[in-house]
């Protein structure tokens, strides 16, 4: 088995696309321009400018460890979900000083400190979860992280983000733009 | 301080660049090609083309943690000396099952089963060296990495790339070649 070259997925948003943009909210830093849809392609490098475009690849993990990733799996929902109508890309910079970060201080403010894993398994698995790295890709964002749920599960997701940014990690995020998305 | 946009270093095997191509020699799985010189361009995106070129980020560590960084830090030698007109650009690639690991699981074997910092401490500052990640950037190799040391201290990087191709960590690499270089 050979490793296969790992190709960015690329969000843009402009007239076209298979979810609608249902609004843009700054929450630190720079927004992003409101518009119409949201098209998203998987591995392709080249695609049709919009208002503007992410890349980011859904690569290996960078903190989780094999306890953590045992207990995660068997909840951890698919993404594509036919009851899923709701998603929400969250574009995400941290700050020099969390990159100046040795692994371990990073891993245990992340989860020691922070219990980023630990506290989001309950919302699992209502709202599915995907992380796209975005910092080696000369981006405006290290991560791009993108959520998908039904409508029920609206306020859920609220109170995930809720408890993410009443944590220390949260002190590092330099710049985070919501996009509200529908099908 | 806002986080910079890092921008990746382009290494252009042709007929220009400050550094002579010696020898290519592929260590596992397939060769580059041979080529006259090598160029390096420190956050060019747009760059001649040549025979082959590879690009990578020099971002922030993946495995270090801090005790170790503390260490490393005062006895690492930046590029550039001028003493230093030897050079070896070595890319490598991981297996798929590397990449399936866990955080813990690739850092237990990075380091306390293969002691990947420990053993190269006694190299530095002899052997400067940086790493620069390429996974993210649709490369065919995940990591290239860039040593620098004077010719006296060949044989002394003969060993410590036998030291390193000995230990557990190395049965995950599936391409390996050196490229070494003369100014």
């Amino acid at each position: 088995m050979t490793s296969p070259i790992l190709q960015p997925t690329v969000f843009v948003a402009g007239a076209q696309g298979s979810w609608s943009i249902e609004r843009v909210v700054p929450v630190a830093g720079e927004a992003l321009a409101v518009a119409p849809r949201l098209a998203v392609h998987e591995g392709e490098s080249q695609v049709a400018a919009g208002a503007w475009s992410l890349r980011g690849i859904a690569g290996h993990v960078r903190y989780v460890e094999r306890r953590e990733k045992t207990a995660l799996d068997p909840v951890s929902p698919p993404l594509g979900r036919s009851e899923a109508t709701c998603a929400v890309l969250i574009p995400i910079r941290k700050s020099p000083q969390w990159w100046a970060l040795t692994q371990d201080e990073r891993r245990e403010i992340f989860e020691a400190r922070s219990h980023h894993i630990a506290d989001s398994m309950p919302y699992l698995p209502r709202i599915a979860r995907r992380l796209y790295q975005a910092r080696e890709l000369s981006q405006p964002f290290d991560f791009l992280t993108w959520f998908e749920f039904a409508p029920e599960h609206t306020q859920a997701f609220d109170d995930l983000l809720g408890m993410l940014r009443s944590r220390e990690e949260w002190t590092f995020v330099e710049r985070e733009v919501e996009v509200w998305l529908s099908r």
